[in-house]
Parts: structure tokens; sequence; C-alpha cells
């Protein structure tokens, strides 16, 4: 079978690899029919040294169940799934509570961290089938497959960043990062009943996509300026809530700039960094809270799919552009050279 | 009249001052019967220089109204009254959110912010003061002072420690600190209904008071095998809530060992540090969240004060030593030495 190995930073490759197979009877084989390229999957892109290459790429999937192990339940053959980025076993302590990317069975890992699969191929051995691939009720040539792949990562993810901020209906919130998690936290602080959504961003392409969504005011200025064009937009107190959907350092301190007294920093944002502010002077005197981590999308699709399936939202829209296996390579430069938002692959 | 003066680190001095008068007509002037003295007020004990003194001392107390401006309208002269740490007009857009440490009145500050003027005195000039003082029902000579006077900071401390944690009944509960805020925290935790409270902390005499207070669990260790002293007592996930009373960095990295994944850091313990971990590897990767700050008291008076009149709750056991304001230069070097716990003063 084809899939996509990133032998180190800026060379992604195309190559015939072994064919996934079922290995352990909670395994479910899936024949990948959309994948994507995630912002995320650029940070190797910039980084890998050769040492840790060749990997096998691709975290957000769905697909058809070709082969399942002996222990699987609740999937047959033939069901169109879509799976969350993290494996999960959805019955453990913190699966029940809703935080299957802390799942503690032994096989529980991000979807990246599967030794030779990945989601940017042809097939793909997913683990724990039963706790992680969630059936999808429409065919596979559905139209609203791009919509529903976004409950693979991004959707869920920008939910993430709402929820943890604990949006609630008339609050101003900030959404720092253009990028596709941006935009979905655009949405679901929408979603969630936002009267104010300011989107930190300057790719007008994107940020009028953010519009789309539910952006009311855009801020195309960053440091300084950004903050004072924000709190200009609030009254001179900031947000309640910010979503961080970034990483890097300089984001973070931009949160730290707009948000109000009391107010909550959501990170969902990989944070390219260790340490930073969080003393008297930055969190600690008003009260600011700090939030975030990888998203549990496992938990957060039974509420988001409806509205998917309704065309309440259509968070499938940060796709614009479409390729099979062999567009993957370009895919990477043109989500890295801005030239795209968000790549969907029909493998 | 007589008041308490640093003068630099380890120089405290009880002085006569020029009389405390009402200035503005929204002050009251209220004659100090019962303050006491903060384990915040060691910061200054230990790092105060000549430049900086001579400062007047005291942010906690419990006195009688004895003249008013001529806008205080819900206020008379006689009335006993509790002063939170924290003045405020509670009417604006934050105190009506229970902030009321981030009121934006041009007069709200932080009583140790109030020029010539501290608790640890006869009397003080209180601004602001029906926003921030709030009537006692007891008389001046009551057994309940001591209690009541917690109201000013420890005990509302603590209870927003547990509060901004989150605490609800049947969660595991981790304290960092066994001083006067730190107890406060147990009591506070125990009074959400925290199934489990674990006291890190090593002077005995505290941690007894500690487990009278609702303590289930007491951990000598610190650093490393306090961490696994903790992780061995909470199923090896650790503390959904995390209270650090101390406000140094390791107890914000004992913090991070301690706490569980999807599990929550309160701190209230004022930071004596800006950077510090909040990465991947430290809060990032299982969803640990940050929260804490300065305590609106104010907010929680109504609230724990009940419970105080009936006698449900007795945080005034913090006090084990009581003095004139003579013995307050005492007192510091007391509680510097850990040979008090908190020291009341009757001025």
């Amino acid at each position: 079978m084809r899939a996509t190995l990133m032998y180190k930073a800026g060379d992604v490759r195309i190559e015939d690899v072994p064919d996934s197979i079922i290995k352990h009877p909670t395994d479910a084989l899936v024949r990948v029919t959309a994948s994507c390229i995630c912002g995320s999957d650029l940070h190797p892109y910039h980084q890998m040294t050769h040492e840790n290459g060749p990997a096998r790429m691709g975290h957000e999937l769905i697909g058809v169940i070709e082969d399942l192990g002996s222990e699987v339940t609740t999937l047959k053959k033939g069901d169109l799934v879509v799976s969350p980025f993290a494996i999960s076993d959805n019955v453990c302590e913190f699966c029940r509570e809703s935080l299957q990317t802390s799942c503690i069975h032994h096989e529980a890992t991000f979807l990246d961290g599967i030794a030779d699969e990945g989601g940017q191929a042809e097939a793909i051995r997913i683990p724990l089938a039963d706790g992680t691939l969630v059936k999808l009720p429409v065919a596979e040539g559905s139209a609203l497959v791009p919509s529903l792949l976004t409950l693979a990562d991004v959707l869920g993810t920008g939910h993430h960043a709402a929820k943890m901020a604990g949006v609630t209906p008339g609050q101003r919130v900030t959404v720092i990062g253009d990028g596709a998690v941006g935009l979905m936290a655009v949405l679901s602080a929408k979603r969630l009943g936002a009267e104010q959504i300011i989107l930190m961003g300057r790719h007008t392409g994107r940020t009028s996509l953010g519009r789309e969504f539910g952006a009311t005011d855009i801020v195309a200025e960053r440091g300084e300026e950004g903050i004072a064009k924000v709190r200009d937009l609030t009254a001179g107190h900031g947000a309640h809530a910010v979503l961080e959907a970034v990483g890097h350092l300089p984001a973070y301190e931009q949160a730290l700039g707009v948000v109000r007294p009391g107010g909550v920093i959501s990170r969902v944002g990989v944070p390219q960094y260790e340490n930073a502010p969080i003393g008297f002077g930055s969190l600690f005197r008003h009260n600011i809270r700090l939030a975030g981590g990888p998203a549990p999308v496992r938990a957060y699709i039974e509420e988001l799919m409806p509205d998917i399936l309704d065309g309440t939202i259509v968070p499938g829209k940060v796709f614009d552009v479409e390729t099979d296996l062999d567009g993957v390579p370009g895919g990477y430069r043109d989500m890295d050279e801005r030239r795209s938002l968000k790549v969907l692959v029909r493998p």
C-alpha cells in the first residue's frame, strides 16, 4: 500500500510500505477514504532531523472498516468511521470523565505514536477500535465528509478551547491565530453563544472565513499594537476568554495582554516553549486562569456531529484544497507557505 | 496614636504617628480592636531595604467605627466591622462579578497600599467604607472575634483557593503549605465536601491543627519524595485539586508533581517568581489548569460568616498567640522563626 513518509524537515515522500494488518484482537483495519494535513504536522516539517526519520504521517481520518480483530463488538466491516487523533479505550476512569487524551490503557496513545501507521495513507490499523472509532451515518461519498473529518481533530480542538475557557452566552472572546484550529475556535465560541469574537490574524482569506464562522472583529496587528486594539474593542478591560491556537510564546504573551481580570487563557496550540510568565504581574494579580491541552475530541463527537448533519455548522469550509496521495508533499509545502489553509487528502 | 512601622528587613518598631482622620466623604475612621500579622508580612520582613522604609504594616482588622465621611450611608458610629484586605466600592463591574480585588474605582487598592495607614495600629482610615467594611453582629469583646478576624484575609483566601479549584464533594485535594492560609485551605476543602485532603507540611503543631480542620493525610516530605508519597495516597494519579499556599517556586513544582490529569493547581500564595514551567510536559499534556490570585474576600463574607456564628467552623484556632501593640515586633520574629503560627494583636 502507499503512505506518506517524512524523512526530515521539508522532505515528505509518498512510498510503498507493507500493508497494514490486524495485530491485536481489539484492532480495526481501516481503508482511508479521507485524511488531511494538520497545522501540527508543520512542526516536524520545520524541525525533524534526518536521524528521526522516516516517520509515517497523518492523524486525522475517515475510512471504511476492512477487517476487525476478534474482540471488537461495536463495529462491522463496511462501516464508515471517523478516528479521533487520540486512541482510547473510552471506559477507563479518565475516559469516563471525558478526558480520553489521558486514557490509561497501555495501548492508548496519540495516533502519531502508533508505530508504522499513519492517516495520510491508503489504510491504517487503529488500536482499541471499540473505544476510539465512531460510526458515521453517511455514505463514503457524502458531501458532508469534509465537515465530518474535522471531528477527528480541528473542530473538537477548537471546541475544547472554548469549552475549557467556559465560554457562555454574552461573553467577549478573543481568538489568537487564524489557522484551521483558530477558525474552529471562532465557530465554537459562536456556537456557545459568545457575543463578541475578536479574531487576531493577518491572512485576509482566513479572517474572511473567520467572519463567516462568527468573528465580529478582526485585529491584524500583533504585539503591543494588537493588544491595544483588542483593549479598545473590549471597553478597555480585555476578553473574558482568550483562545490561543498558535503555540508559540509571543501568542501566549499576546494572550496575557488581552485577557480580562478574572478571565481565562485557554491554550490548544501545542506550546513550543516550556517556561513562561505566570507570576504576580502576569496571571496572579487579576486572577487570570490558564486552561487547555490536547483535546479529548472523542468526548465531543456526539455533541458536535448533529450540528454538522443538519447543516447548522459547516466546519469543512476550512479545507481549501483537495488532493490524492501524490499531492501530499505539495500540500505540506503549500500549507507551510500559507498558500493553503488546510489540505484534504483522498488517498 | 501608636502604630507599627517596618524600617527594613527584620526591623519592626511601634511608634507614635499622627492620628488617622477622615479625608474623603466615603471614608470611615476605625478604632482597631483586633488585628494580626500575616504570612505575607514576612516577605518584606525578609526583603525590605532601608530605602523603602519605614512602612506602616497590617491589612487584617476588626474595629469600631469612630467617625464617618458625609457620604457613607450603610454604617454608623459604634458599629463593629471587619475590613477585607482589599478596598473596593462593591458596585463596579468587577465587584458585581465577585472579583473585588480587581475593583476599578480609583481609590480601590490593597489595604497595604493606603498611604500612612495600617491595620497593626490603634486606628485606621478605611476608604470606600460602604463598599469595603462589613458590620459584625457581635460585641467588641465577643469570643468569636478571632474567628471573625479571619474573614479579613486568611479564611477567605483559603476558601478562594478551594473555590477557584472547583472543589466538589468526593474529590481528592492536596494542600501545599501548613501556614495559616494552608490550614484555612484545608478547612475550606473540607467545608466544600472533599473526601481526601492531603496536607503537605512538616511542622507537627500545624499539621495537627490541619487534621482537626479536616486533613485526612499528612505528608511531611518535600520534593520528589513528597510527590511519590502523595501519588501513593491517590491511587497513583494525583489530586483533583492542588491548593498552593506558599508562593515559592518549589511549591509550584511540587504542585505539578501531585496534580491529577485534568486537575487544577489553585494558587493563593503570592508568587515569589515570574517564569515557571507551563509547557507540554508540565501543564499542557494532561490538561492541567492553573487558577488563583488575591482572594476577593469581600465576596465570601456573607457565605462564611454564618458558619462562624453558629460554630460550624472555628478558623480562629489559627491564632496561637495574643499580644498588644508592644508585642508586635516579637510577633514578627516568632512567626518568622516558626515559633508562632499566627499572632493576634489587640492594640
